[in-house]
């Protein structure tokens, strides 16, 4: 896509600092990591979310990333990773172009990703399962 | 396992609020929800973490992710989804049975996921870039 920053990396014409890359995938360095180390796992197609990659795909996208995560365990030397794909502008995805984010942990890296919890009041736990249970 | 309260729900030991099951998956509301809607995908098989889990049960687990999303889509009628998955205790997994997190967002919901950054130094980038591709 003429406009995507991610779809000008996978042609070379943005240099990246590359870990890996194969016929459907490409990882590269987060130039903004959360840690060192941090890595994308991009779809070389141009999807938007989750949602629009078809599911070949998406089983490479996420063998790359098993992949990738095993590398920086055994070259970073630590088992702890969160794995993060933001879909939709309000989930924070900046770039429009599907992508995984691996970020390796440290002990004491004082990185924040939790989140607070909400409380289902009565019968609302089940109204929301019925509801996604028709859909699925 | 035996001591594992996501083996015990897959065994129909503990109740929970299902939205899906196949015969490789199950996927039901956390109870700690932080937006409601806000689902787990779970292998059937125990597996602790992604780089345990191998590629065929991987790929299963990811499509039924895709699958459920689409389903809160549908249902809760939005389109930003966090996909997170935590890996090891530093990481914020609680419980040692890997799963996906589908977290609905909504406009205004002040659910914080985002992280600081931190900046390579000079050749840095570049070292730890050639660290993990001697792994890939």
């Amino acid at each position: 896509m003429e406009d995507c920053i991610f779809c000008k990396i996978i042609d070379g014409k943005i240099p990246s600092a590359k870990v890996y890359e194969d016929d459907n995938v490409v990882s590269f360095l987060d130039i903004m990591p959360a840690n060192k180390g941090h890595c994308l796992v991009v779809p070389k197609k141009h999807y938007e979310t989750l949602l629009d990659i078809p599911d070949g795909d998406l089983a490479n996208l996420i063998k790359a990333t098993k992949k990738i995560t095993k590398a920086l365990s055994l070259s970073i030397g630590n088992g702890s990773f969160n794995i993060i794909m933001n879909n939709g502008k309000i989930a924070g995805q900046l770039v429009s172009h599907a992508h995984i984010h691996i970020i390796p942990r440290f002990k004491g890296d004082r990185l924040r990703l939790t989140w607070s919890h909400k409380k289902y009041i009565d019968q609302e736990m089940k109204s929301v399962q019925e509801k996604i249970k028709k859909f699925v």
